[in-house]
């Protein structure tokens, strides 16, 4: 059985004990640019020194200098980037994937977003520049799982990340159903009483979510 | 005669002396991620104390409660702030609206970028998303000066941004005439060896474009 594999978004420092435990049981962490300029790159880089994947999630968006710039400025403290992949290759993301490479950091591009005023139309544009671009991995929307399917069949063996999952509306599992390898998940599990409960909550959900569409894959398979 | 305006962006802090004599010459100053990461918030509020505008250039590209968490980290450092149009208004724009407007801080869009890999054909959704948004200011390329004047057309009376002037291969004052009304120049003065002498050059180049075409447009509105 698939063990469902979540990403934990941390937007609120959370303490080194409750980290600690959600720690085993996440796949890795994702810090943004409110808690880097609340706490400044080097307390991060203390507080999640024990986690083997951290996702600097950025949103990258900026010309070629002003990205690479931002990665030296992050110094040394993400395993993987998140940039958007509209802002396209040449005087952008074509530099920010050499010098991703060269540093040994993933780089993941945003298809697609998970909230309701984002344009699906772009999703085109969005999958042709990460084809040019070629990063280790996708980010797309669990609150729109047909969209994760879109872009599995894009990129076959590519990791997807599918945020949204909680707060934003969607349920636990459903976009690991819809081809995603990884749910991000934030607010519920950080501003909950007992982050490290609703962590197990939303794993066990998933699992019993991927039970029926792995019992629905199979039949399908079969049928085939 | 008009005087050509300057925002500078600041990417490498400048020394006090310098800035105060740059801050003389200049319409604003703009930083961005990078520098907020090495210097942390407070420090660049301290650099920038002096100016009336402090652009705060994140280019925030995020859901809602991402992007007004990140106005909160800035904590009062900006006068204005710069976010992408394609992100969209429900679920994200809307909301860092009406904080912006609550904070008296002026929202400025952009809608097209000055790259060579930018799509020039999502100009059409930008222009759309910031008509519903209404923001204080647009954002455009002066490497691409007729892309200024289709946004000038789109909003006769709204400030209008360009940069890419320097560096990136843009003229000093062409983007004004193209309808303009401050050009952003940044690594080719704090780059200098003499930084305030380069931005008066730049000035100067500027207002003697402008001249020229402010005489063109004396000339072709005298034919109409």
């Amino acid at each position: 059985m698939l063990r469902p594999k979540y990403l934990l978004a941390m937007d609120s420092p959370l303490s080194p004990s409750t980290l600690e435990k959600l720690r085993q049981r996440s796949w890795g962490i994702k810090v943004g640019v409110p808690l880097l300029l609340r706490l400044g790159v080097q307390q991060v880089k203390g507080l999640v020194r024990d986690w083997e994947r951290v996702v600097c999630d950025m949103k990258l968006a900026d010309i070629d200098s002003t990205m690479v710039n931002t990665v030296d400025a992050l110094d040394g403290l993400c395993s993987a980037l998140i940039a958007h992949a509209l802002v396209g290759k040449r005087g952008a993301l074509d530099a920010l994937r050499d010098v991703t490479r060269n540093l040994n950091i993933s780089l993941y591009l945003l298809v697609s977003m998970s909230h309701p005023g984002w344009d699906d139309s772009l999703l085109g544009r969005g999958l042709l520049v990460a084809k040019e671009v070629d990063p280790e991995g996708l980010v797309g929307p669990a609150t729109r799982p047909l969209i994760i399917t879109r872009i599995r069949e894009t990129f076959p063996s590519k990791l997807i990340l599918a945020p949204g999952v909680g707060a934003q509306g969607a349920s636990p599992g459903q976009a690991m159903c819809f081809g995603a390898d990884v749910e991000i998940v934030g607010r519920k599990v950080y501003s909950s009483p007992d982050p490290v409960k609703t962590m197990e909550e939303v794993i066990d959900e998933a699992e019993r979510k991927l039970m029926e569409c792995e019992g629905a894959t199979a039949r399908r398979d079969r049928a085939e």
